[in-house]
């Protein structure tokens, strides 16, 4: 196998770096978590040592490009855009990646980037254009129009967490996003849980702070009444996303990713049936609405699969 | 000035052939109202010959091509393609000019169209990307992106109207697409001139059955209570499918073009602070929403550009 590019992956709490062959197949990989004093830099260094590691693992026949996905806004030169993500204001990631590799380097965000993984090498490979919702404790997106991600005039495409489902219900949760009722209000993993603990709470039974939407899938798989409810009310809601989405795009594909999706069915059933419900007519039976194929990996190989394009 | 194409427009009620130059200038232009018997094929003709006129009046240095903005769904091939246009149920669009003019054609929906018409020439000169409402009887839409059209996995991109707004408000209006509540539903000029009705009758005022939309601006120009309120409305619907929109691509510009659109800043002022209102603070401030510049000819002028393409 000739490991065709060298793709990074900051997450939240985790970043790896892995080898990737010209197909998507993933070679040797390296982990490291975040560092306590969560400082970018640091974390960045630690993880320029591991993809040297696996370069000289490799041997001759090096990679010719690294890809990085990182977990929030990057700008179109390839530095961290936000100060929103605590340790990396200003980070240069395209630049550190060229010294430290010598090679060339292109970076996106965790979202496109999931979206152009799962087209290029998982749920998507059978089309050219697809929205990938990421549904994790947040809800991000991403579109890839013609094989190509579209990032958008400022580089945020796919804000599907913050499209307005229920804006001016006085009984919607507030958003991060300083509105009301967005759908990552009511479908993101940290909304299933919140209102798991509130729907466990009503019917009297022990509610855990530290519930997940995880457990409440769990649960819903094992036809808990409290837990059906909870997940209907955030399928309705991911459902609105979906349905805004295709009126926009009339896309044939809508990829669901993130740790949220690997409910499977017990998400994606109900989902399909809601979303044919949101759409006009016009749209109704012709868009596929499948789970990423790609796992915890979308955004890596999305990484890959932009260093390729260069 | 050299005439480079030939384009129509076939609306609801009227139908116009122009000459148009590379730049976008109107030449002479030529138009027929709908044959009452409502057969395509018959009008459709009749604008062949109105072509032929224009062409024989021009002289030599004939338009090397022909495009045709249509007001319903068209296929791939420039074929109508649904039965919801009455009398128009397959006519070959492209097929026809072809043989009638021996020149290459080009066919789209007048929402795509008016979206390109105005990126090319109106509202969004400055810009390669863009999106485009068209708020008159209906809402529709169209999206250019890289200046070209997108047209979706199925020719229906753009589908603005049917962004689901208030899906689960039992008090908002059923929509033609037999859904409750999409934007079409509370923003098209049916629906404004409907809620006009209502709260004329609401403040014990005549409310004639042939009240406009047009009628209902104007009185919202004279500062009418009753018709701020019904403007107000609209514009929050309007608003949710523009934030929307941007939600999933990030645009630079949003255009509003159609016969509600003529209202100006009456309808512009107020949605812009809406749509502002209606987006993630990540996207706030970032997106201009304009007026149409092109008023009646944006499609007509869009079957232009499209024709100056091939």
């Amino acid at each position: 196998v000739t490991w065709e590019v060298l793709a990074f992956d900051f997450g939240g709490t985790k970043a790896r770096c892995a080898l990737v062959s010209r197909d998507g197949r993933l070679g040797p990989t390296r982990a490291q978590g975040r560092p306590p004093s969560a400082d970018g830099p640091r974390w960045l260094a630690r993880m320029l040592d591991e993809g040297r590691g696996l370069l000289a693992e490799a041997g001759p026949g090096a990679p010719r490009a690294v890809g990085v996905s990182f977990g929030g806004p990057v700008d179109d030169e390839g530095r961290v855009s936000s100060m929103h993500v605590a340790g990396w204001e200003k980070v240069d990631l395209r630049r550190s990646m060229r010294e430290a590799f010598g090679l060339p380097c292109l970076v996106d965000n965790d979202a496109n980037l999931g979206a152009l993984g799962e087209q290029r090498f998982g749920a998507g490979r059978d089309t050219a254009h697809l929205a990938y919702f990421t549904v994790s404790t947040g809800v991000g997106g991403g579109v890839v129009l013609q094989g190509k991600v579209h990032r958008g005039a400022h580089g945020i495409a796919g804000e599907f967490g913050h499209i307005p489902f229920r804006p001016f219900d006085l009984a919607a949760p507030e958003c991060a996003c300083g509105k009301r009722g967005c759908v990552e209000s009511l479908a993101s993993g940290r909304a299933i849980a919140r209102e798991g603990r509130r729907a466990l709470a009503a019917v009297g039974r022990p509610a855990p702070d530290d519930l997940t939407a995880e457990q409440v899938f769990a649960a819903a798989g094992r036809d808990e009444t409290w837990a059906l409810g909870v997940r209907d009310r955030a399928v309705e809601a991911l459902a609105h996303g979906v349905a805004s989405v295709l009126c926009v795009l009339d896309l044939p594909v809508v990829v669901i990713g993130g740790g949220v999706a690997q409910a499977g069915e017990l998400l994606l059933g109900p989902l399909r049936g809601r979303v044919e419900d949101a759409l006009p007519e016009v749209l109704r039976g012709r868009s596929q609405v499948r789970q990423a194929a790609l796992g915890d990996f979308s955004s890596l190989l999305g990484a890959a699969a932009l260093a390729m394009e260069d």
